[in-house]
């Protein structure tokens, strides 16, 4: 079966700070045409790391898209230039204060294939040591550690509702 | 810390067909402006389900944002006037041909909390029994069948990059 959807027209609708956003006329295998919104964005990294007393790194920020504070594992968007593994030693220092002696790619994934074209960067990040907080002016972050057992609880009373990190924590220990 | 996060101006930049994007200006902790870009999404269900031999019922369809086919389980937008359960009944049946006797809600996860508003809604679907494949006219989609083994080599090679999918099966099996 072939699955290609080739573009017919293309609108750019919009160019962003972070995102830009397509329309595409679509032909598809049956040559029937169909209509697409396609927002691009430059992807990310997201970091699976345990502090020295093996608890948990995650940040607790507001997310203005959903109007509250979210908990999830270290994150941020991929930077030109920077490979994403570069990408996650960074984001990891500036979020959570910590480096890292060594990190291990988890894979990569689209969070919302069906409209996005992002994708994130999982690591697993061992090694950690003391670094320097900082990160970008318009973020306010809060550390928050978890055991094993307290992230698992967090999955089932929805206080981690991150499908992101819940792929992180589960790859890194299945992997 | 107030994580507060409150709309001084916004702006409508498009309504689309199935998402509309806007950009608001909103005042921090601090006292500072920031700007944020903000897709607004119906959200979605996502259905972790076996079939009667106990295989993973998965769906591979081409993503356009990403240029390729996607293995991801049965998912789709929500619609106005279903609930989310009365969505992934009807969503499974369209894309697998699979009815199910019940359904667990495995919770309500944002998939990209930094720039879209989209939810997904996880379920496990339990009891399946021959239905009607049916679906969107401007979707082509092959079912694909795996063991636990199987999807557990997905993971590993890259061949499932989805992380809903991922949620949805690390949820269905520790929560």
């Amino acid at each position: 079966m072939e699955f290609m959807e080739d573009t017919v027209t293309k609108n750019s609708i919009y160019d962003g700070k972070i995102i830009n956003l397509e329309t595409h006329e679509v032909s598809l295998a049956d040559g029937n045409k169909a209509f697409r919104e396609i927002v691009r964005h430059p992807g990310g990294v997201c970091i699976f790391a345990k502090d020295e007393e093996g608890k948990i790194l995650l940040v607790r920020q507001f997310r203005k898209p959903m109007e509250e504070a979210y908990l999830e594992l270290p994150a941020g968007k991929l930077e030109k230039n920077l490979t994403p593994e570069e990408n996650a030693f960074k984001e990891l220092e500036e979020e959570t204060g910590y480096k890292c002696q060594n990190l291990t790619s988890l894979g990569a994934y689209a969070t919302s294939p069906g409209y996005s074209d992002e994708i994130i960067h999982l690591f697993v990040a061992e090694g950690l040591y003391e670094g320097q907080k900082g990160g970008d002016d318009d973020e306010f972050i809060d550390i928050v550690r978890m055991t094993d057992e307290e992230f698992m609880d967090g999955l089932r009373s929805g206080t981690i509702k991150d499908p992101k990190s819940v792929a992180a924590y589960t790859l890194a220990k299945l992997l």
